[in-house]
């Protein structure tokens, strides 16, 4: 039962395009930076977490990332909880 | 000179609100989430880069955060390059 921090990230599905990724790309091909191959674009998450133990935690952030931060059609996700 | 990939985080500064981060913050509440205290969102990046020396990579995913993915009034960044 301590303070913990979860962080989540969701990224695009590989097989979905990126269009924000895409346009980021072409941006900087176009300002010279021809070594960039790709760019991803997703969304990171910081949950201030209080209460609860690691386990709930866990149980918790997953159900969060999964039906809350994440369209399931377009998007996947990770998480890590953090002390 | 070998294939890397270059992780960027932007998040809002802490001193500037974060509407979005809030309206998922009172979501969670709704739904029951009591334990969460607080929820920060910004942005995640995944750059593939390609025939650049570690240092060199470096230096251009750090120019590339500052000058291009990162808005310096309101936002702030972190990166890592990972083989």
């Amino acid at each position: 039962m301590a303070r913990m921090k979860a962080h989540v990230w969701v990224m695009p599905k590989t097989t979905v395009l990126d269009p924000q990724g895409q346009t980021i790309h072409h941006a900087l091909t176009s300002l010279g930076y021809s070594k960039v191959q790709r760019v991803r674009q997703g969304k990171f998450f910081v949950l201030d977490l209080d209460g609860l133990s690691a386990e709930e935690a866990k149980t918790q952030v997953e159900k969060i990332a999964r039906e809350v931060l994440t369209n399931p059609v377009i998007e996947e996700f990770r998480y890590e909880i953090v002390a």
